[in-house]
């Protein structure tokens, strides 16, 4: 190992992340955020460098503590693609008893997609409601989920514990988190989106990660 | 199936694709962009919604062309995050007789990790240079990786068929991404970057889909 290495190996990944909150912290300012949601923007904007989450970021009233409330009592979590459920920290999230999960590759989910002549994000989705069991959905790429979304809740199929919100994109993306908030306002679920183009996979996995971390920070 | 849902699932992810592309050319206006790295940056604002790559993407000479070169001949593909590699399109990958792989959850990774007091990411660098197979780089997330990377390119352990570098973040990063592209001029390997503190497992994931989806766009 050269010097060189030697010295940028000293900062291992605990320390990035406890500078990098440091520089997000100082960079905000002195802006007021809410304490519970705070971690949680903070968080996104540590996955994506992106400051425009100070912004965008949409939480109906309570949403961070009545999602940690579900994940204490152990959850599932539905994601809209593997990607999502990859950055999601998995084992954090079963020290709680719960699991992550997403039905996009299974074939039922395929063949109904095809059958009903929707998309695999929007059947993957009916399919997860019809489990009947706790759930949080985490949203990250297809507008399709949160329509489908929508309409379970509003038939009263699914009563989401939190729905998060932040497909990324320029085709019907902004549309389907305006629609999402306010169905999830009717619906009294709890919901946390990002408002706008932005958003994404990773995203989502952040926004879960801030709340399973939030309860270890708070104990 | 009620008329608003018939109305929205109308655009299925192909159409909501094509069209996304179409409003990403529009609002780039008539900048001229290479044509090869163009689909690269355009995918990369497709996977964003964020239009700051159009300005931070750096390519060394011929790199898109080379990569498609390196994966027509079936490249590994290594990754830094279990989420970049769900992010890429491994079907496809697969077609061209490619595969994709992350070491970072090996336990002879993280023992190694530990014995050099170095990371998991510059590890996992560490085993895939060792397997002394034709291989593409994608790092979306530690700047350790990349300055692993470059000390096995120094020692003339590794010549990757291209580095991806685009890790995201606040600490070591800006400067992680100025040394590969130092590093792998030097040692003539192509390299695609994303300059600055914007990145991810992300954007890693979608540059290799758009060198994926070329080869065929070309055909």
């Amino acid at each position: 190992m050269d010097k060189r290495e030697n010295k940028e190996a000293v900062l291992l990944p605990g320390e990035i992340e406890k500078r990098s909150f440091e520089i997000i912290t100082k960079e905000i300012g002195d802006r007021t955020l809410d304490p519970f949601e705070e971690p949680v923007i903070k968080r996104v904007i540590h996955t994506s460098a992106d400051f425009d989450y100070l912004e965008n970021m949409y939480f109906s009233p309570g949403a961070v503590e009545k999602a940690m409330e579900a994940v204490k009592n152990g959850t599932l979590i539905v994601t809209d693609t593997n990607m999502a459920k990859a950055g999601i920290n998995k084992k954090k999230l079963a020290s709680f008893g719960g699991e992550a999960v997403c039905f996009m590759a299974d074939e039922d989910v395929a063949r109904r997609a095809g059958k009903e002549g929707t998309t695999r994000a929007a059947a993957s989705m009916k399919k997860a409601a019809e489990l009947k069991r706790p759930c949080i959905f985490a949203v990250g790429n297809a507008p399709t989920a949160l329509f489908a979304l929508r309409d379970l809740m509003e038939e009263g199929i699914v009563k989401p514990q939190l729905i998060i919100g932040v497909p990324v994109g320029f085709v019907n993306v902004v549309e389907s988190k305006e629609e999402i908030i306010k169905a999830a306002e009717r619906a009294g679920c709890p919901c946390i989106a990002a408002r706008g183009r932005k958003g994404g996979s990773n995203v989502a996995a952040a926004i879960v990660n801030a709340i399973l971390y939030q309860i270890d920070d708070r104990r």
